[in-house]
């Protein structure tokens, strides 16, 4: 059987690992760190996950779903606070809707315990790609003393994520749009632990946001009784990371914008001015395959985190990448070339999804106007199930292409915004009058 | 003096150099080729340039326009020849303004000459950029037989082009920026010889254009009596570079497109079959200047070729960088942050005008409602000089911001199209009629 090279053993990687595996592949899993499932993942850079239905589905089709699901936490809504303390509920879909807390590095573990009891799947640590040669399917790694190595194989899928060596090397060899978009803000993790009984502080079935118009905090719940929080918030200006030089600076912004929360924050000081701030970018490029070479996942499509679903769209890769196999194997041109027109549209969708998304969690959230509209909205879903979809269940709960989700998103938003304009909130459940509307705007 | 590396040699790079040199820095100039001035450059791809007001005034600054203008030809206007061989003319401006067809190698070589004259220059060859550490100013240079050196420098310019070395890093090194496109098509040099007697083919002072809606050639002419010809193309598609594979369907294209070109291409069989296909990218981003270093040129903002800017561009940067020494020397970071935030609108200003002029010359320029929009534009020009100027006219032959060309020429269109709707193109000297539209569209 062909051998397949997978330069990567992140979330993508090992999940595609398995996949071609299962197919009877001789695959070969290259990771630049060392073994996880020995050495604990450095902290202070966020690893929380939010699981959602594709990614569900993905698992489900290695037959890790209910493993998973069982280490993440459910949150069935958004609790926004205010600056004053009060709280407002938002639930994100129906009742029995939820997406799942997930923590990045059990999973990984998971996938790699699973990929490490396949007979035929090779796991290498330490090991980082370097150089590729794409035509001739070779991968050259640089070891933890620097020695180097290369590796030769029929295929060979990048899913070195967003900064990844294979496709810097499709970036340098000739015609291959390619962009990387950085956002002016950062992000730095905080914690708040348990009480002194481990019970959570917070409700822990809900994401948290406390959104302060340009920038916001967030908080997901972890196994553990904690919260990983996280500030989302300009990296420069009059009111940024770079403004907050003190303790004292750092206490009077959360005195000012975070009061509620400063107190649960145990180690505030320690955390701020000890964990590293990340930046967040969003990276497109096109075409995803060169030679015998393929990118998957952030590779192929970073995106900012404020939709929850780069990891689901990771995993979505993966099962489309799988599905063409089936469909067209041994072709590798077919494979190829169905599995990155199948997923860019995707994947720029969900880019933009995701960076909408921000400008809603840390601003439109605390607004009247806005949560007038969601209610709508949500009325609609409630009333015309399966008729009426939002964009974030499409998005969150359903399978349908992210693209899909991103117009009908904008169609749903024209809907609403038609209804409230005609003031027909109060007869929703009149389908006489919701009917034309439909069929105006749902496609 | 502090002493100044500047990473690449051609034309951004040696004008730079000259500038810095004279400002009395101890100025290293590194180039990844031989030099040129014993070495011929390697023929095939397209090296004419239309030298225009921005270009010009930078070397003048330099004390080599009278030079350079000399070994120019001076081309006034656009000469469109249609399928059947019939001949449009449009001036590019009034009576005395052209631009001029230089070549980039001998160019070059004036700009290195000058360059070596200079005591506190030393030149570098077949010294290439593999990596640089951006905030101690250190490049990293391999030379031809694969000997590695390095180089520290105060500061370190990088004018190493489009694909270049200290862009990458910076590219790689946090919070930057960046994007490369290309187009669907690509280009091909050919090359049409001068008659028996030495002559030119065809009218040596305009710039040929063979428009055809979705793909051109060109034609620009050279000091020996030649012109270049470059044939841009669709690089895939039923008509395409990739479509062409026999002599014979090489003969069906010329003939069926440019029936009145094709022989005068002496060896065009040859040219084709053998001169490499090139492509066409836009790069942009930005911040261009990072730790020590600073992007100048093609490296900072790569264009494609049809508005004839590229060079001009760059130039321009040279000019304002020495600018912003004069101003702010020895404050390093205001001079930086200074030039980038100068240049950085006006170089996406001219990305996007080439890219539109593309359209224009390879579809619009044979459409009669164009034409007719070009005659009002004209007019105005001529009746209202300084008052009325054209897109063209500011990005040519004047200093003006490009983000000034850009903006006001998209008002100029509002205008004319506003006059012909109204049909007062006979009313034109009336200035009773006009006088308001300028108040109305002039900025």
């Amino acid at each position: 059987m062909e051998k397949i090279a997978i330069v990567g053993g992140g979330l993508a990687g090992s999940l595609v690992a398995v996949y071609l595996a299962k197919r009877g592949f001789d695959v070969h899993l290259f990771e630049k760190r060392p073994d996880m499932r020995k050495n604990r993942i450095s902290a202070g850079k966020s690893i929380n996950l939010a699981l959602s239905v594709r990614g569900i589905n993905a698992l489900e089709k290695a037959g890790l779903d209910t493993q998973v699901l069982a280490t993440g936490i459910a949150m069935s809504g958004r609790m926004m606070h205010t600056k004053s303390g009060e709280l407002n509920y938002q639930p994100y879909g129906k009742e029995d809707q939820a997406i799942y807390s997930v923590s990045r590095g059990l999973l990984n573990i998971k996938l790699l315990e699973l990929a490490d009891e396949m007979p035929n799947i090779t796991l290498y640590f330490n090991t980082n790609c370097v150089d590729a040669n794409l035509q001739e399917g070779i991968a050259h790694f640089e070891d933890d003393k620097g020695t180097r190595s290369e590796f030769k194989a029929d295929r060979v899928i990048g899913s070195d994520g967003a900064f990844s060596a294979i496709r810097y090397e499709m970036q340098t060899k000739g015609r291959f749009d390619y962009s990387q978009t950085y956002l002016d803000h950062g992000y730095k993790e905080l914690s708040i632990p348990p009480t002194a009984n481990g019970e959570f502080q917070l409700d822990k079935n809900c994401l948290h946001i406390w959104p302060r118009e340009s920038f916001m905090l967030i908080a997901l719940p972890n196994l553990d009784g904690t919260f990983t929080c996280t500030l989302f918030f300009q990296l420069d200006g009059p009111l940024s990371f770079n403004s907050i030089k003190t303790p004292a600076d750092l206490d009077t912004f959360f005195d000012t914008y975070f009061p509620d929360v400063k107190p649960l924050i145990a180690d505030l000081h320690h955390d701020f001015f000890n964990n590293p701030t990340g930046q967040l970018c969003t990276v497109r490029c096109f075409p995803w395959t060169n030679g015998k070479m393929a990118l998957i996942g952030d590779a192929a499509h970073a995106v900012v985190p404020f939709y929850g679903q780069g990891m689901n769209c990771s995993f979505e890769d993966c099962v489309v990448f799988d599905e063409m196999i089936e469909k067209h194997y041994p072709n590798w041109d077919s494979i190829y070339s169905e599995y990155q027109k199948a997923r860019k549209p995707n994947a720029d969708a969900i880019a933009n999804l995701a960076l909408q998304n921000f400008v809603e969690m840390r601003d439109l959230v605390g607004d009247k106007d806005f949560l007038h509209f969601k209610h709508v909205e949500h009325d609609l879903a409630e009333l015309y199930p399966g008729t009426f979809r939002s964009q974030y269940e499409l998005t969150t709960f359903t399978n349908e292409p992210y693209k899909y989700a991103l117009e009908q998103g904008a169609r749903n938003s024209e809907m609403v915004k038609k209804i409230i304009s005609l003031g027909l909130e109060d007869k929703l459940k009149d389908k006489s009058i919701i009917q034309p509307l439909f069929d105006e705007y749902l496609k």
